[in-house]
């Protein structure tokens, strides 16, 4: 079996995006098999002065890892650098290949009892190597921070080919400038990621799942912040639901499902740690009935057995899925200071409102980073197809208002080729300056995967 | 009042470090009032070709902000720079200027109802800007990480005196290369921190302390993951303390305080959070009265008392004034893999002991992240001036023995001056050229703190 693709059919699935929004052509795809094979596949493309698409599971979001229609380009699959290297339960940490499946990452650490806490709807066909690139983020970053802040080391192949070997399992290492943080987020324009070493945790012995109505997303804010006093650091997920996004679900996916209150915003709240099961749950049941008590909050549904909590979970990790079977709609992944989030949801509700009428719009995310998920379509499925032509105008208002609330037009989902464009109006010239700086100092040629980020 | 500084005994404190050991000359020293004044020095400096020493609170150990002998630079002192510029609690964050103590945020963030977590000995003098730039870490980077973990945004005036503003108060953020990450930890050569956006959490509402006798380092590493495994982040400290670290305090600083079961090696730990402080207690106090139960634990003391937890935390906290008042000693801030610390322990006081007969060697440090203050003299004071001139002799036998184990030879006080002929022993040349390349991008004159790390 030959590990270069040249025939169109075999290439074919390397160089479209998954959701099929981005299809460019290469020269070839090429597997190599181990970091020593991608660093010789590097030197003879940087020697050719041929430019380079490094390509994990292909699941992003913003075509990072689709070639360009102009071609020219040799993608660099990671597929088959797949082997855990080593695990070491004592130290909470894991050296992996890039290629790995997020989801084979977190088997294997769970296999040696520890908890790899990345984890997002794409796991079992996205790669590790693709997660820390884009520096995923995720349902649990809330307590275990962004794919940044669980990476301790990494293995790289730079342009010119040669390897950096930045392989330490260590929690404090101030012996210079931090390099693997260049690597990680940016999104294979600066080198090929082959391996990494993870932190892990200890699997939480116990969980607690609750399902709550708000009013409102001020009221969300303010029970996440009544959460994190009480639970700390034991509060390891707070997802906010529109009524919206819970009724897609209801609809396209999942029919029957637990009872819950009729309530304008759902918050799913997840406490676990090592407490046993019976304090983690009492704890969660006690404060959640001294909320309702003092009017905090209206209802809750606190799951009483691991199959309730997973149904619970159901509902919140098939929104996307629903809206996809609803049909095409207009996507933000955004980033806000979370006391500003209630004041965005309603300034950008009103002034979408105001220019596109009939809209519905899908709001749900993790509260707790403050980022929104927040996509628009159109009520009468007939009007969408004018409306998707609108992007740019409805980009231009929800970004618009993030920007001058000081937040994010890109989250979780990272640049990649979607939001390229966009970077100029909301990024300081100087910073963008910087980042062509770097970008020309570790590649000088312009050979890490043209055309994305900067 | 002036504020720039000419005359050398104006000049004077800012020109040799807190210890003594580092000691330069200046052009003058400037006291900028404002990131603008910053801004203009910098500036004013590039166009004249005149290298810069930003210079914080002057607490650090590895000589990164004192000028170099050779002098002809301009040390811009950030001490004016001292405003807390916003607390935002709901969104737990807050924006402070380079030069604002570290007590001062800490005391400001608590004012707010809100704990920043970083910690250290230094804190009552030593400044945030110096922290972030040295990318400090302290007693509970084990649940808060270092100052690296504990920026969300800066404000930085570059080597040509441009300014950016990164001040993104922002926990999800993927919009190209996280500038940030590169400013953190590189003591000033790359540029002049001038504010920055701080993680804040709140405020623990129980905290329970307990001092441990444990046989070993290795039965020290065993209970860490225990203790990790019961209370997870809730585990905000673990302090590793020989006995005879505690013996220098016992005889030097406090004479009388806290009876504790005589053992080679002690535990200082400390379980913090949202439970109520009865809950709390009783946790721990069950914990360790299994672990001694089933042989894990020698001897516990809890403590019953804010008060007496404090004294249990004042044995840990004078260890290094108890050994400045011992005499002078080499001293070494390691870190290892956890699962090699007691590994590093014995060969390295062996092969220590081979070469040095009647050697002390002070062992204590935060064992939840793998780092180790390893410190030695001899037993004999009269001996101790011929020790300290094999300093590099000691060094040698140290260092090497880190990183045939994976380990770092800086854990959290960076490199400076002190160990910048270390790094050709101890970094791949690859590593070291990529640094210099980033050095370059950004600083292509090499004006901002030369004779540093790079």
């Amino acid at each position: 079996m030959t590990h270069v693709l040249f025939r169109d059919d075999a290439m074919s699935p390397h160089l479209v995006d998954w959701r099929g929004r981005y299809r460019g052509s290469a020269i070839c795809v090429v597997q190599p098999g181990s970091t020593a094979e991608v660093s010789a596949v590097v030197a003879a493309c940087a020697r050719a002065a041929v430019p380079i698409v490094p390509q994990g599971g292909n699941t992003g979001l913003c075509g990072a890892a689709t070639p360009s229609p102009e071609g020219g380009v040799v993608v660099v699959s990671l597929a088959r650098l797949n082997r855990i290297r080593s695990i070491d339960p004592a130290n909470n940490t894991m050296t992996v290949e890039a290629g790995c499946l997020l989801h084979t990452v977190r088997e294997a650490a769970a296999a040696a009892g520890r908890l790899f806490p990345l984890s997002l709807a794409a796991e079992g066909s996205c790669q590790i190597g693709g997660n820390l690139s884009t520096n995923a983020g995720g349902v649990q970053v809330l307590r275990y921070g962004n794919a940044r802040e669980l990476t301790l080391g990494l293995e790289v192949v730079l342009p010119g080919g040669e390897v950096w070997d930045g392989l330490r399992a260590l929690r404090k290492n101030n012996t210079g400038y931090d390099l693997k943080q260049l690597f990680i987020g940016a999104e294979g324009t600066l080198g090929i990621m082959t391996a990494a070493v993870l932190k892990l945790f200890p699997l939480p012995r116990a969980a607690a799942t609750a399902w709550l109505a708000v009013d409102s997303p001020a009221a969300a804010v303010t029970l996440l912040a009544s959460l994190q006093d009480r639970f700390g650091a034991a509060l390891t997920a707070c997802e906010l639901v529109s009524e919206l996004a819970l009724q897609l679900v209801r609809r396209h996916v999942l029919r029957g499902g637990p009872e819950l209150a009729a309530s304008p915003w759902h918050l799913l709240i997840e406490v676990s740690g090592g407490d046993d099961q019976a304090t983690m749950h009492d704890a969660l049941a006690s404060f959640l009935a001294k909320c309702i008590d003092d009017g905090r909050l209206g209802n809750a549904v606190l799951a009483q057995s691991g199959a309730q909590a997973k149904a619970l979970w159901a509902l919140r990790e098939n929104i996307g899925e629903a809206e996809r079977i609803e049909g095409p709609s207009i996507k933000h992944d955004v980033s806000l200071p979370i006391s500003l989030l209630a004041e965005f949801i309603a300034l950008a509700d009103r002034a979408l409102g105001e220019t596109f009428p009939d809209l519905r719009i899908v709001t749900f995310g993790h509260i707790g980073d403050g980022n929104l998920h927040y996509n628009q379509s159109k009520i009468e499925a007939a009007d969408n197809a004018a409306f998707l032509l609108a992007q740019p105008k409805v980009n231009r208002i929800v970004h618009d208002l993030v920007h001058r609330l000081g937040g994010s037009i890109s989250a979780e989902h990272g640049i990649g080729q979607l939001k390229r464009e966009e970077l100029p109006r909301y990024k300081q010239p100087l910073e963008l300056e910087l980042m062509r700086a770097i970008k020309r100092a570790l590649d000088p040629h312009g050979l890490m995967n043209p055309g994305k980020i900067v």
